[in-house]
């Protein structure tokens, strides 16, 4: 078996070492114009050179969870497509939208100053029953967060465009239960896929609808969320602060007013980085499952689009 | 039945509202000098003179969970001692350690560091295994900011006088076992109750066994903690950082080095709130309790002092 290695932004080293010995049989190359087609692809936003370059692919591997970038390339026909199922990714995810969580509802960034003032002041606590935490998208990692939001006791809804159960969570399902899921919403919590469906989902109308006061957490795509409305809505106050780890330009452009704002706090799009070793053990019993046509969890519905 | 309200730093009101509507057949009283002896006293730090006025008290509640302060004062005889049991402060208190763990494992204060400097640049995660968190005491806040550590896949260690059997928590008991308990702990926890024996706990040799490179929150009482023993190993770079929330004086006197130490977090006493209608409704259950003399939880042993 051919796997061919392609991934922008990732020293390859690490992972031609795993690769190769776990799958002590498969020739384990990074990708150059030129090679011969491959039978299997491990990718993170190949340049399109590549897919035109692989006519006979029969597996492709996301080293992401997020497939947006895919899926506006031309693919080779008949690949079947996974992206990565948690892999670690969903506890990073949890920790770093409860540390998010906590800090807006215990005014932490107030203490800071506080504190950076010489004043020793405690608030008084507020009734976690005034801070519903809103999750959009309850895919692996999005059930994640809201399970361990609930080690917390704040109440949690999650909304998602197929019906989804878990304990502890109300579930508002599709487009029109939105308003009202928002309605309810004092920290709302992106982690839905990027499609068509989702992009710019979080705008002025949509950003409104919240509790007044509320704060935004944006850790999965920069393109669902439509800067300049929220950039208005922090202006009017109804949006109270926000917590950003994804922009739709990465690096954020230097002269980018989300930057230096004072409500904003920026992350560097790692609140959830791919682990190379619990990928590659993912990955290789993938291979593996896929050669004996078998299901696996994480496959792409290229219809749907994640 | 009497029950005289004596609690330093606690606005009176919301107290006396609950406690009168919770029990319509006492008479609820703040404190003055002159006043009936009670039968019942809800305090907070009282005066000596309060107790001195006090020849017939059956019961004394404490609205904190820690009763070190009473421990150093002359009670009146044959009064049983209750301390706050929970009452909506272990989720706090859970809520306070998660935070301050995560915000050192991902780095978050150099994150912020690098976007205030315009530098957009991830870090590589690290393993957790090299992140054990260790846990000093395991009453009712240490042994649920235990449970809440292992929602994110730290390995968590215990240290106890007594043994305590945790899920997922390897306990490590008395003081024979305390080195052995330092040295694999990351990130140190002190929960433990303010007695002649854990006085000063958190000091020079102690720290010293650590690993490099470690953390230290204090959210039980300052005087666990040597201070300029932590500052030593601040300086030293044997401890990384500290989130305190406790002092031995509070508030912190304005010249104190903790207040703008750049390895500090501090914050005004808050990691933990009493919770007035929480509250009323335990110490209400519990004078019930124990008028039919019965056991009560959070009953203090004062042998033990806690």
């Amino acid at each position: 078996m051919n796997i061919s290695f392609c991934c922008t932004n990732t020293p390859p080293e690490p992972w031609l070492v795993g690769l190769r010995a776990a799958l002590p049989g498969a020739q384990v190359l990074v990708w150059q114009p030129g090679d011969a087609p491959a039978d299997v692809a491990v990718v993170w936003m190949p340049p399109q050179a590549f897919w035109d370059a692989q006519p006979r692919l029969r597996a492709i591997f996301n080293i992401g969870a997020g497939v947006d970038a895919l899926m506006a390339q031309r693919l080779p026909r008949g690949a079947r497509i996974v992206r990565l199922d948690d892999a670690g990714m969903a506890v990073q995810m949890a920790e770093y939208v409860c540390h998010a969580v906590i800090a807006y509802f215990r005014e932490w960034a107030a203490i800071d100053h506080d504190i950076r003032a010489g004043i020793w002041r405690a608030r008084e606590p507020e009734a976690r029953a005034d801070w519903p935490v809103g999750v959009m998208g309850l895919g692996v990692l999005g059930e994640r967060v809201a399970r361990a939001l609930q080690t917390f006791e704040f109440p949690v809804n999650g909304w998602s465009l197929s019906p989804k159960a878990i304990e502890g969570v109300r579930g508002f399902v599709g487009a029109e239960a939105l308003p009202d899921f928002l309605a309810q919403t004092r920290v709302l919590v992106n982690l839905l896929p990027l499609t068509p469906a989702t992009e710019n989902i979080l705008n002025r109308d949509t950003l409104s609808r919240l509790r007044p006061g509320a704060f935004v957490i944006n850790v999965a795509r920069g393109r669902h969320l439509v800067d300049e409305d929220l950039l208005a809505l922090l202006a009017s106050g109804h949006v109270a602060g926000a917590t950003l780890d994804v922009c739709r330009t990465e690096p954020l452009p230097s002269d980018h007013p989300f930057w230096r704002h004072p409500q904003i706090r920026l992350t560097p799009h790692t609140s959830a980085r791919t682990l190379v070793v619990d990928t590659i053990a993912q990955i290789t019993r993938k291979i593996a499952a896929v050669e004996r046509g078998e299901a696996v969890v994480g496959e792409v519905n290229a219809q749907r689009g994640y």
